[in-house]
Formats: structure tokens, C-alpha cells, sequence
């Protein structure tokens, strides 16, 4: 089969012809119908994500994975071939507390990294990391399993904090603001959302989605977002870009007793301070999300309250792909499609 | 001023004509432009309810009441004459634990019986008690002080119960229960809205309010909740009529760690016991809503999120509101425009 | 081996000698030390409960259990045989949605009721469910896993509703109550703890353990908990018999906005109704608990902050253990040491 | 009267003889037995913090007051002459959002400033703010009002952070601090409580106050307390310094989903990023404290589970009290005694 590795840090994926996997116990493997495109890729591929112990080159990329079941394991019993699935991709070790109470993904043992979906089959390593799609179609399902997970658990972070005519500003409407905006109105339709971007064409991608007003980040968007909440501030702010820029908008866009959730990984820093955020602000992150969490996130696409904006491409330019991403020029989501 | 005064309990109310009432301090009087009917009322008229210590016959009720200030104490600072408000009834001794958190409604001391809204004019003892409309009109506003703020603090004690997919039942599609179905719409919209009632007119309004599915409450209707739920019941019963029925209807289908929120004041009970009901299921009852609860639904109302639907009668012809109510003939709410 | 197992419902259990289980995969083969005695296995043993579907007779019961890892299947990585551990028995099918989020005991597919513990030996289906003990006695540790780890869930239910001199109600002082007594000093100090019983040799256990007043079950409880509390009720209750009796007095104390959880199996039923039960009070049940409350009520062990009292009884007696627990003579647990 | 002014910021304050304050309304004279002697109150004198708009030089400080009743205003219906009361001081706007949900003390108008204690008597502007002490001694209980009562608020944001065997890390055991590891002795006992200070005689009194382990925060403390817990860092971290180095420490010492509270006033900064911190770990500040707050540390106080170690200063030693705080000098609180 064909898989798109990474060889050497900092250079292009190769695609390569590799041994389909086998499957035991309770593996499935996964006939890749569509695998998204995210920045994590890019963090990995260049380095800046040191590889986590135990993994090493080459290594198969791609985490946001949906498909059809090819073959299954003697034990399996949830599924069988042919079905549609989607792979929950945040899994750790299973007996740690944090595992224990369902938030895999947050465990020290982070084994994502060699998800594999940008080839034309994927090992699954239990067929409890899979969800089914009940009707979803896999290529419009596959960005769901990060650029719909990752929002979603943020925007349930903040949620205690809302209210009706409470404010949101949601910072950074990539693929996965664009669903964040989707979200909010499928989770909190009444509260007002507060789109910020450095892009006009973001930003009005982002009010065809339901945010009841949009900032330019190249202006002043904490004063704009100050000025927008009668002098109050944003209840709460989601800051999916992560750069000190955007952290410093969400410093001072924040209310008394509002929260701020950083998902992006923009490397950048917000100077927690008592006087410099409004009183008894919360700063937090929020990672991935857990299994439960992505059957909410389907359910909702099953409902039609969300859908990624994709485009598609084929697994021999998956490089074209990670490229269009990291010149900013994906609208939505980049879905591969082995 | 004419004031529609109850008596002798069991007797219809009286218009008198009253002495207007004065102001001092931060007292406020309204000049009452909308009073909703409430079945509490009818408790109270038919004696049903025991008129608390400290108050006596007779009594001018109405404790949904909106309308536009008309005198001002000397120590007023929030309203001025003219000004269109909403009154909080909700007061209690504002200094116990419970008061001092926020939830005066709740405190022992319940004062709001003697609210006085069935009159052409209504003293309100603070300016703390009202909320200004900011643009809502006070017959439409109303009804939201009692038929809105009732569900809606019901409504905020199961959220944490649902998810997306997740099942509420609201039994009873009377005054409140026409606002619980719009409520829910506004903050709970990816969940799934089984209205419950006898009447199939009021069915035929759920649907239109945004139910997802309407259920007879004259055949099995716990077993038609459990049915359509794929044999999990529902996450979330609020039992707005509160009678034996409604109330076993309830039991039966709350789901495994589901919540039951009993606001109807029909005099039922529903028998608790380890296996009767579903594993780790909750019963609760909500009474009326707070102040800030009270600002929620205004906000909401502002939005255009939730309206009432109302028949008006003038002050006169109080009496006839409240014998349709008791008949079952009122399709939303009765307001009393003095 | 010898196992202890129910052949005819209503009679006494048999002493059998019966084939040491093998193990596979991840399975454990624990030899039972100790073997805590429950009301439940009472209650399946007369038939009351009745067996749940798949279960058949003969039965080997007992699902307090700790002891030594005897041999291990070739896929267990977290335990080695001579290790001391306790079985945590509350497990599910694993992929619900409960099951995901941790709560496996409240699963649909109850699969305890078979643990197996009145017996030499104990085939355990996964590594999964054992806790290292660590230097806890497997003897002294076994009544945790239910007399320790149910009211340790229940209490934490009521957590949210405690503050520095509010009250709480336990109403039974047997197996479960003389270890919730010590648990609630544990974990909230800062409580006053009422002990409601009828048997004074247990009340004046209860008053050694912590609590900060007993009360005699057999006069007017509630009235004496209303009575302590200066008129409020107790904040929380904690029913541990369940009969129609303890229900009655945890809804006359409960306090307004306080809550009551039922954990007793007593049969009994509460009466819930608006105007019965004080504002906004709070009825709900409490199964057993989870794996990582399990570890929490190990942990509280090690610290020495809770101890059961124990009686100890060989296998041969195990009917003799049952008997004495049916006639209400045990004080604390009784723990079979096969 | 005499009065403890302040005149110009950055000189002592001032022994001046000012008029006895008169009562009207629902207001209160206090005959102050006590007056702790605050942090805040340095940064008042040094100019450090700007006084809020509507505050003018002289100004008579102290924060942290108790004594008794000396007059009344007509309205006052709690409180008599005689009574022994200490003063909430966290007083807001009354109205807004937050003031009605019973945290005044975080309302964007705060009026603590100028709250008096250091003076023979002090104006209450409402008999609301008044906490009965019912058998505290006011010397005793004047430091409860902010050296209790803000730990215990921030004590409260992490309990949801904390199970049997968690680690709580207290940095700073001055005033606060030493107050902090009472009430966590009272509130969560269970709790692994790690005490870090520079200066050797307060880690020893941390160790006499129920600290588990007192670690030196001149060299690694960040990495002592990973030490300490196994490498998982703490739970909870709860910052009552605020310097950099202090919350370097912090980020550092937090574990996975942890929380630190930040409540010291250092001036210090914490440099948030996503993988600056262990994953989902989460920043906040904690203000002060609510009117139940402050009943509740009361109440503590009466149970005798904490007690404020004091050092007495006349009220004409009051710069004195304040040199000895600035120079790090007091062990527990000094309390000005009028």
C-alpha cells in the first residue's frame, strides 16, 4: 500500500509503497477514506515538535482519519468490515487516573503522533478507538476527529461562564475556528461570538457562520472586543492561533471571572499577572478531546448543526496539502483522500 | 386606583378602588401595564395554599408584572419615571445564607403572595426588585417573570445532564411549559425535545415551538419516551404539571444518571426507591428563578430567542382569566392589562 | 478448591470443591485472603434480588475481595504473582458512554454479582480491576471495596452541599455506615455528623467513630435532626438502610436546598413531593463506586484515616457470617478468610 | 476619636484626633477591638497601589476588623449595642451581575480602601456587612476577615483539584499562609499539604500547623515538590507571595490538570504557554472573599479547627506594626488594638 512518511525532519513527506499491516485481538484496519490536514503535522514535520520517546523515522503521519473497516481482529465485535468509522486518536496509557476517568488524551503517554491516515490503510490498535458514522460521510467526518474534537472540549470548558447576551471571542478562524463558530451556535446560540482574524476573507467566512461580529486581530481587537461588551469584556475567549500577539488580545479582552482557553499552538506566551487581567480571570488549556467528547462532536454533525469546510486532496499531494496550510491559504480544512 | 382583591378564599377576586399607594426610601411605584395569570393564583384563591404568616384578607394578587415606573422614593437611583420594567417577585429576608447567595426566592420568608400585579397600580418596596426592560414591551414581558423564569432556572439545573443527541421530556404544555420548549430551543439546541401533554392542541403548539417529538400523555407515555429513545429514557424530565401521573410518567422515563426537575405544583408525588427508578437518577424541584436568572430571560427575550403567547384581559375580567385557566382553556398565557 | 457457592435459592450456600480457574491473556488468579460479607449477597441468596440475565446457579458470591496474585495470564503487565491487591468489582461492558466516562459499576450490564470471592481462589477477567495494596492488610483491606467504596461515592454526591458547620445525617451504623462515619471525618471535618440508628451499641460505636451527635431511630429522628440543626434540617442525608422508615426521616430532616442520598437496598420508597420535602431539596441514589474512587478510598486506608472494624470468619463459616449479618449482629464487616 | 491617617503617600501614618462618626439608617458604629495589620495596607501607604477614584488623602486604613457595637441607626434590626461582630469588608456596587450573585467583592467598585479599623471607632455602612462572632474573641478574630478569609476563598477553587493522597503546595507562610494550612487541615485533611517559604523559623511553624512537608523556596522548590509526589508535581498550588520567582515556582511544581491560585500581590508574572505548564493545567486568581465565605471561616474559627497566631500592637504602634510586616519580620498576623 501507498503511505506518505516523513523521513528526515524539515523535508517533504515521501510517498512510499509499505506492507499492509496485519491485524490481532481486537485491531482493525482502516481503509482511509479521508484523513485532515492540521498544524500538528506541520510542527511535527519540521521539528519543532521533538518526536515523543519511542517513536522514530520514518513515521506515517496524519490523525484526523475516517474511513471504511477493511479486516478485524479475532476478538472485535463492534464492528465488522465494511462499516464506516471515524478513529478517536487520543489514547494513553489506560490505567493512570487521568486515563481512568476518560481523558485519555491528556495522559503522559501521548501516542498520537504516528496516527497514520495519510496512507491508504491504518492499523487501529483497538477497535475501542473507533466511533461509527451512522450515516456521515468519512471525507466530511474526518476533520471532526481534531478540528471539530479540539473546539468542542474547549468551548465545554467555557460554558459555566455563559449566560444569555454573554460574550465569546473566538480567535483565529482556521479549521478549527471555523468550526469552533459552528459549534457556539449549535452549544450556546445565545451567546454573542466574537470572531477575531488576521484575514478578510476569514472573517467573512466566519459571519456566514454565525458570529455575531468580527474583529480585525491587525487592528486593535482587545480594545475592539472591550468596546463591543459596553467596557465588560469577553466572558470568555478560545484563542486558537496561540502567538503572544493573540494571547495578549485575549489578556485584555477577558471579563472579571471570565476564562480563556488556549488550544493553538502558536508557541507564544500571556503574562499571567494579578493587576493584568481582570479580577479572578482564569487562564487554562484545553487538549484534543476525549472519546465521548467526539460522539458529541458526530452527533452534532448528524444533526447538520456542524460541517467542515473541506478540500480535498489526493494522497500523492499531501505535501501540496501541508504547504497550503502553512502559507495560511486553507479555508476550512485540507482533507487528504487516499 | 381599581384593584382586583381576593376576599374570601374560594370566592372570585373584587375590583375595589384603593388608595394608591405611596413611596418612600427606594420603594418604587409601577403603573402596571401587563400582569400574567398564574396557576399559583388559583392555589391561592381556592385556598388550596395556605396564606403564609403575616398576611391577611384581602389580598390584591398578580406576581407577573411589568409596566413603566410612576413615583420614585427619595433614595432611587436606577429608574426614573417612565421607564418600562419587569418586577422581580422573588424577595426573601435578604440577609439569610441562601439570600445572601443570590437565591432569595428560596429563602423562608416568601414574600411574594401579596406581588399585587391584578391592579392599575403596584408598590414594589425596592428598586432592587426591578429590571428595566430596555425595549421589550411590558405585556409581552409579563409573563416572563413567572412562565419564563420558572423553566428557565428548571432548564439551568439539567444542563449538565445533556450532550448533543442527549433527550429532554418537558411534561405539561401549558403557561410555563410553552416557554420551556422555546427556552431550551434558545440554550439547549442540539438536544432532543419530547413534549408531553393531554391536549393534542397543545401538541400541535409544541411542535411548532421546536419540540422534535410530541407525546400523548393519555396513552403510555413513559413507554413512548423510553421508545423513542432507543430504550435509554431521557436525560432530562421537567414535570411542569406535577400530578400522580405526570410524576410516575417522569420516573419511568429518566434515564441511568438522569435528572427529574418537579415544578408543577399539582400536588403529586412520585415514589422514590433504589430500583424503581433508573441507576444514579436525581429528583429535584426548582422554584421560580433568581434575579440574575430573571436578567437571563429578559436577555433572552431581547434576542428575539422567546416570546410568550398571550391572550389579554382587561382588569375587570380578571376572574374570567383565571376560570379559563382553571378549565384548561388558556393556550399560553392570560395577561391582565389594567 | 473450596468455594462457597449458592445451589437453591432461599438455602444456605454450599462448601464445594471446585477446579482452580486458568488464566488467559490479561486475567489475574487472585487467592482470596479476605472476603468482606454484604448485605447484598444476603438479598441474592433468599432470591430477593433476582439474577440477572446470563447468571446461573451454582454461584460462587462475595465481591469484597483482596488477597495475593497467584498466577497471571501472559498479556498482565501491572501486577506479578505474591503481589497484595483488591478487586475492584464494579465493571461494565466497557464501551458505553457510562463505561467510558468511568462509571463502569452503574453499566447496564451488571457484572459483580458472580465476583466470586467466598472461595480459595478468584478468577479475575482483567489486570484492570485489581489496586495494588501497598502495604495495606488484604484482610483488613477487603471490606473497602463496598462497605469503604459506597458510601465514599455517596459522600462525595453531598460535597458540593457542605461548608464549615453545616450538618449531615447517616442514618444507618452498620457495615457501610461505620465506615462512612469515618470517612466523613476524613474528608469533611468541618461537618457536624448526626448518627441515626437503632441500636444504641451501634450509636455509641458511631459516637467513637466521629460523629458529632447520635440519634435513636426508634423516637422521632428527624425532629431531633431539625432540632440540632437550630431548625434547618440537616444540609445532607446519607440513607444507608432505605427502608420506608429511614426515608421518611431523611425527607422530614433534609434541609431546604439540601440533599438526600439513598444508598440502602431497605426496599423502602421516599414520598417526593413539592410541598413534602423543603425548597429545592435533592433526592438521588448512590452505586457502589468507581475504580479511581476506589483507589481514593485505599489511599484514605494508607494515610490511617479510616479502618474497617472487622470479625473474621473462616469459609467453612460462611453461612454462619450471612446468618449473623441477617439478624443485624455484626458490628462493622464481617470478612470470610478462606 | 483618635485615627491612624494616612496623609502622604509614603510617609507613616498619622496619629490625628478626628470626630466620632454618626450613625444614620441601617449604618453602625464600631468601637474596634481589633485591626489586623495587611499587606495591602503597605502598598495603600507606599503608593504602590493608585487609590480608586473617589478616595482622597487623609485616609484612615485597616481592613481586617472586629470589635462591638457601639451605636446603631434607626433601621438596624440585626445587630445591638454590645454585640461582638467583625466586619466584612468586600462591599461592591450592590446591583451589577456580579455584586447579586454574592461576590461583591470582586464588583469593578471597590470601597474597601478606606474601611477604617486603624481608629478607635469605625463607621459600618450597613448593618449587612456585620458577622456576629458568638463567643470569638474580636482580637483573635480581626485577622479572619482577610488572612482567613482569602485563603479560604482560594482554598475553595482548588477542592475540586484535590482526592485522598493529592498535594496541595502553600507558597508563602506569612499571614495568609499560616491561615492557609489550617484551613486545610479543616477543609481537606486528606490532602497532601507541601509548605514553601525562605525563611526557615515559618517552615518550622508550617510544620507545627499541619504541613506534610515544608520545602525551601531559596533553592529548587519547583523541583523538591515534583520530588515529593512522584514526579506528577502538585495538584494544587496556591501562591500567596505573587513574585516571579513565586510563580515560576508554581508553573513548575503543577501537575496535569492541576490549578494554582495566585492571590499574593508581589507583583509578579506568570509566563503561560501550552507546554510551558503540564497539560490542561489551569491559572486563576482568587480575591478576597464573599459574606458566606467569611461566616464560614467563622465558623472554623469556632469549631477552634483554626486560630490566627497574633502579636498585639496599640493602636499608636500601628507604623511600627506595618515596618516590622514590610521587613518580614511577623510571625502570624499583628493586630492593632485601639
Amino acid at each position: 500500500m501507498k503511505a506518505a512518511r516523513l523521513h528526515v525532519l524539515g523535508q517533504p513527506l515521501s510517498l512510499d509503497t509499505v506492507p499492509v499491516p496485519d491485524v490481532a485481538r481486537d485491531e482493525v484496519l482502516i481503509r482511509i477514506a479521508g484523513a485532515g490536514v492540521c498544524h500538528s503535522d506541520l510542527h511535527i514535520r519540521s521539528g519543532e515538535f521533538p518526536l515523543p520517546p519511542g517513536f522514530e523515522l520514518p513515521l506515517t503521519l496524519g490523525h484526523e482519519n475516517a474511513g471504511y473497516v477493511e479486516a478485524v481482529g479475532p476478538d472485535v465485535t463492534a464492528v465488522k468490515r465494511g462499516d464506516a468509522v471515524a478513529v478517536w486518536g487520543g489514547r494513553g496509557c489506560g490505567s493512570c487516573r487521568i486515563c481512568r476517568q476518560g481523558d485519555e488524551q491528556c495522559c503522559n503517554i501521548a501516542l498520537w503522533v504516528a496516527a497514520g491516515g495519510y496512507a491508504e490503510f491504518m492499523h487501529v490498535p483497538s477497535e475501542r478507538l473507533l466511533v461509527k458514522l451512522d450515516g456521515l460521510d468519512p471525507i466530511d467526518a474526518a476533520p471532526l476527529a481534531d478540528a471539530g474534537l479540539t473546539p468542542y472540549r474547549a468551548i465545554k470548558k467555557i460554558l459555566p461562564h455563559l449566560y444569555p447576551g454573554a460574550a465569546v471571542a473566538v480567535v483565529g478562524i482556521g479549521g478549527l475556528g471555523h468550526m469552533a463558530l459552528q459549534i457556539l451556535r449549535a452549544v450556546a446560540p445565545s451567546t454573542r461570538v466574537i470572531a477575531v482574524d488576521v484575514a478578510p476573507e476569514r472573517l467573512a467566512a466566519a459571519a456566514e457562520l454565525g458570529a455575531s461580529d468580527v474583529v480585525d486581530a491587525r487592528r486593535d481587537a482587545a480594545g475592539e472586543i472591550v468596546r463591543l461588551t459596553g467596557g465588560e469584556g469577553a466572558q470568555a475567549v478560545i484563542d486558537l492561533v496561540g502567538s503572544d500577539a493573540s494571547l495578549r488580545t485575549a489578556a485584555s479582552a477577558a471579563a472579571r471571572k471570565g476564562i480563556i482557553v488556549l488550544v493553538g499552538l502558536g508557541g507564544g506566551t500571556l503574562p499571567f499577572s494579578f493587576l493584568g487581567l481582570r479580577s479572578e480571570c482564569t487562564v487554562t488549556s484545553s487538549y484534543w478531546g476525549s472519546y465521548t467528547e467526539f460522539q458529541d462532536v458526530l452527533a452534532l454533525a448528524r444533526r447538520g448543526s456542524i460541517r467542515p469546510t473541506i478540500r480535498r486532496y489526493p494522497l500523492d499531494r499531501v505535501n501540496e496539502a501541508l504547504d497550503a496550510l502553512a502559507r495560511g491559504e486553507v479555508q476550512g480544512r485540507a482533507v487528504v483522500t487516499p
